[in-house]
């Protein structure tokens, strides 16, 4: 494995981390200015949406496993499919489990950090 | 634009035209070998699956609008975003419309022509 396929590695399960934590200014760390995010059935969104949504779960318990199915690094440019398993609990309600791949792009920027930049998440709600 | 750009369009622009003609021999010629499809629900699946799929769509009309939202070439690689508009209308029922983006990455083979190599696709059936 070389240094950039396990600095983005690390980018993954900081970013799962941080999510089960909370920790929304983290993960926000984790991701490009410019990010985009692209979900089923809404227009594609960016960092401040994300930061938005993330506050909006605030209370609520986020366990999630994401595992890389595919890493390849293209110089500056990264892409990975990962297979995400999430479960979130609401305060007062029952857990909502989802699960799918996600298709994402990650960019090593001027501080030698590698960060996502864009994301396909085709999760679905689970039975 | 340079060239590379020109010539995905170009990729884009002939995969909507041999879909909407159902002529799915040349669609399989615009991915590479190793191509991996994802949609939401069902596990990611390559150019055999793809073809099974677009052979049991024979007799469906197809008419489709991708929209390149975004497209950046890094070297032999690239990824574009795209809206997209499809109308499928089997041979006896009512069309069914979906609509939604698509993350897409190409790679520029070694005969010089560029092929999608992974297809994330976001489209969901309108109401």
């Amino acid at each position: 494995m070389t240094d950039d396929e396990r600095a983005i590695r690390q980018v993954i399960e900081t970013w799962m981390q941080a999510s089960r934590e909370g920790d929304t200014q983290t993960v926000l760390s984790l991701m490009t200015e410019d990010a985009v995010f692209m979900v089923p059935g809404r227009p594609p969104f960016g960092s401040e949406a994300f930061e938005q949504a993330s506050n909006a779960m605030a209370g609520m318990q986020i366990r999630g496993i994401s595992e890389v199915v595919e890493l390849q690094v293209l110089g500056d440019w990264a892409y990975s499919r990962n297979h995400i398993e999430l479960t979130v609990t609401p305060a007062d309600g029952d857990p909502v489990r989802r699960s799918g791949y996600a298709l994402t792009l990650y960019r090593k920027e001027a501080d030698g950090r590698w960060r996502l930049m864009r994301d396909a998440n085709l999760l679905t709600v689970k039975g």
